[in-house]
């Protein structure tokens, strides 16, 4: 009797460590099909598309250098302005070495650098960390932290 | 009996989000008590002491500007280097701003500000974003992205 119970034990446990797993899997792979989709829409030049990737709420923070700011709605206007403002390009965005580490089944956060590439041959790169949270539509960032 | 049913159901609802509130604010309690126990250490000239706000581990990261760095060991010793070695001054250290979010039960991320003030005047500043886990130990940083 005891043995069997043991062994129930450790079917739960195994079971419950594997939906863990599983959810933590799943969480992962949503949220890197956020970052990609972020990356397409950048590279297509459809900023409100990259934007669909964050919390659109005035919550919303950026850290960038010394500076902070706060909202969705700030977010994509200084990206029209500092991107497709006159004598300005997007260039070309790559994310790579990306580390996804979920946080609980809803949090996560996201280790990576980014990777811009110019028409005149600038390469502006730098490191992100980037807080996910899981809402009702799907993962999205609720903290960006950028530096060149 | 649908009404008592209802009211079973409120009281629940509101006894497990209370519980959560609970947890919430002991786990914000406790990170605002390690930031504070660091900023303390360091201004007391106690590097020891700082790093133990960090999760003892290779696996650790410092994101700085465009410099990424790895493991608790190696933080020390960059941090010994710069403010302890020769020439060197720790200044005053002071935290501001902080804003303690929990992610989940055992995870928190935080984002404040460092000012540094040294002997020459100079005032080192910038913003830091810290992700918190819940270890047997108690909260340490696991990662760490500051710039100037």
């Amino acid at each position: 009797m005891r043995d069997l119970l043991l062994l129930a034990g450790v079917i739960a446990t195994l079971a419950i460590s594997g939906v863990a797993q599983d959810a933590g899997d799943a969480g992962r792979t949503a949220i890197r099909k956020v970052i990609e989709e972020q990356q397409a829409a950048w590279n297509r030049q459809d900023l409100d598309g990259f934007m669909t990737g964050y919390w659109n709420s005035a919550e919303l923070t950026f850290f960038s250098g010394a500076q902070e700011s706060k909202g969705w709605q700030a977010a994509l206007d200084r990206y029209k302005k500092n991107y497709r403002g006159a004598g300005r390009e997007m260039g070309k965005l790559e994310f790579r070495n990306l580390r996804i580490e979920m946080l609980g089944p809803e949090a996560a956060f996201v280790r990576g650098e980014f990777h811009l590439t110019m028409s005149d041959g600038k390469t502006p790169h730098g490191l992100f960390t980037l807080v996910f949270r899981k809402f009702p539509e799907g993962w999205k960032i609720v903290h960006d932290h950028s530096a060149e």
